[in-house]
């Protein structure tokens, strides 16, 4: 999507042979850009969360896996570099996707070839992945339609989203903001509810930067709010992406995803969530028992990050010395509160049947495996 | 409760005839008093939100009205105190009734009498909240004992709570906070769950310090983790204060006080509301449809206060430029999702019937009054 105007992905390869991705912790106070030139540079920036969402992690390892080719194509390399890279986030499924794609790809060949084989075997990681999203705006355009011709076509339509699934969490247009642009861009006068997201701000920093960057209208609310607004007809859908699915359609995404589609059940708006193919975990069927979730340092809690008037970027803390923070990264929401899954094939129940049904290949190669 | 070990209400009178009170604007960063010297004085502390916390409010107006009448006990001046103190935080409903309350004890006495008997009153207002909350703390350590004793008292017993219902509201022991002093001190092992409380941080701020001071262990999560925490049964019951509340127990509180109390009907955790009678309205019936939700400015929503590491106190902006910020204060939490009420007079059901039963006088004079 459009950064002051021109079009730009999350991550390309430079001519020099070296990766340039977005450092997305400078946001949204700053637009910066900055160079990998190794494979430990992007096991940084994933473990660091210079890049993060699900996506673009499994995109920036694959870019990782190339790097660490060009500096040493061994056998010992190969497998070195997965397990370093696999090890930076245990929570994202595409991870492990996209690493196990180029071990697969770049094991059989001889070393001589792995280099240029892992070049382009990311590319096409990161092509797919625009090419997926795309497709996912225009199946959730449909539901969008549909919501906006429900409502009589007048007013907005107000859609509420959690966390950060735009394009700055892919490598293009994003999962559950693709809809949201390709509405936009259709003529639908769509009006986003922004969760803040804390503890990292993900919805105030990265949402509502990459939503105002393409003139989407929007509104930052705390994550406290949409339970009320919701309770007075105030969203008319719910959209958010998805870190990792179950085969039976439960939906492992940032904390306090769970309590939007409790809210949403509570008061029939429709919560859909977003989502490639690639972040079905095929292997498992229960959310809340099969998936661990990362618990990640006290500090994101207790320390907030802003700029001051003068422009300066300052870290402060907000609670009391001596009180400990708990910081969990994601919650599970069943699928029994989901309300359907927007996938690049379409639209499907969120059940082992709706997700086989769009994906009997993918399903029956899982059942193969087992 | 306790600050660096020593017993402390929220606001005392001096030996010199002054009224010392805790300036909260700068908690959790600093404890400092402040002292009040006159009328103008208490009425600055109001409206400055040096005290915030409904039955604080009128304990300091209450004492406003002292300080007044030592300097001046004419009807002019006792009018003049009333209407100035009014006008601080016009729409607190305890700042009303504290003022009513000191006019009508102030107003037929002589001049010379006014003031001896205003500072009598104004202790006997504070003394009273002392034993409303701890009334309130008595009921809940029943509950809190239950819940110990059903999970076979072992372990901790956790407790969730949602902004600042503790001691700083009110003059002590406060409501949702006083029957998790009241099982710490009888050596039940509480540990308390504290929501951040966005945008405002009540919960990280001011409930964090006072658990903090007094030595009860919590830890602060954002106010997204508690659905996770619940999933998982790391929750054994939620406890909230209210701002307003209904004849048939639908519960105005501090936004995102319903999004928990969905995930605590979700997982089987209760979910109980402490609160002293007042805070009934005894003339509506439906939250939802009655309680009017005040909209604050987005400021608090975009810019966050906190310290640095050089001990500095800033102020910084979290949200983009151009990213536009809603804020709602309050939500309703329909009583069907509320296990129990916490009253001075006991426990009960959320419903009409039940705080019916409790305060037969309060439903019957406001039967009367319709």
């Amino acid at each position: 999507m459009k950064v002051n105007g021109t079009p730009t992905r999350t991550i390309w390869p430079n001519a020099d042979g070296s990766v340039e991705i977005i450092d997305q912790t400078r946001l949204p106070h700053a637009f910066v850009t900055t160079t990998l030139r190794s494979m430990e540079d992007a096991a940084v920036a994933i473990k660091d969360m210079l890049v993060r969402g699900a996506p673009l992690i499994g995109a920036t390892a694959a870019y990782g896996m190339a790097l660490a080719m060009r500096d040493d194509a061994s056998d010992a390399a190969l497998q070195a570099a997965h397990d370093r890279l696999y090890a930076t986030r245990p929570t994202a499924v595409n991870l492990r996707w996209a690493l196990a794609d180029m071990l697969r790809t770049l094991r059989p060949l001889p070393a001589a070839e792995r280099a240029a084989a892992a070049w382009a075997r990311a590319a096409a990681i990161c092509d797919d992945d625009v090419a997926i999203n795309e497709a996912i705006g225009d199946h959730g355009l449909g539901l969008f339609r549909a919501a906006w011709e429900k409502k009589g076509a007048t007013g907005r339509l107000n859609v509420l989203t959690h966390c950060n699934a735009g394009w700055l969490a892919t490598v293009d247009w994003g999962t559950a903001l693709a809809p949201i642009y390709k509405a936009h861009d259709a003529g639908i006068p769509v009006h986003v509810w922004v969760d803040e997201t804390r503890p990292r701000s993900q919805g105030a920093s990265l949402t509502a930067w990459e939503l105002n960057q393409h003139g989407v209208p929007h509104t930052v609310i705390v994550d406290n709010v949409g339970g009320h607004l919701m309770q007075h007809g105030m969203v008319d859908l719910c959209i958010v992406g998805t870190d990792r699915t179950t085969a039976t359609g439960d939906v492992c995404n940032k904390i306090g995803t769970y309590l939007k589609a409790l809210a949403a059940h509570d008061n029939g708006v429709p919560f859909y969530v977003a989502l490639p193919s690639p972040t079905v975990d095929w292997s498992i069927s229960d959310g809340l028992k099969e998936i661990p979730i990362e618990e990640r340092a006290g500090e994101e809690v207790s320390v907030v990050t802003g700029r001051t008037a003068a422009g300066d970027i300052v870290a402060v803390t907000v609670t009391p010395e001596g009180s400990p923070c708990g910081n969990w990264g994601f919650d599970v929401t069943p699928a029994r509160y989901v309300t359907a899954l927007v996938t690049e094939r379409g639209v499907c129940p969120a059940t082992r049947e709706g997700l086989a049904g769009l994906f009997p290949d993918l399903a029956a190669a899982a059942a193969a495996a087992e």
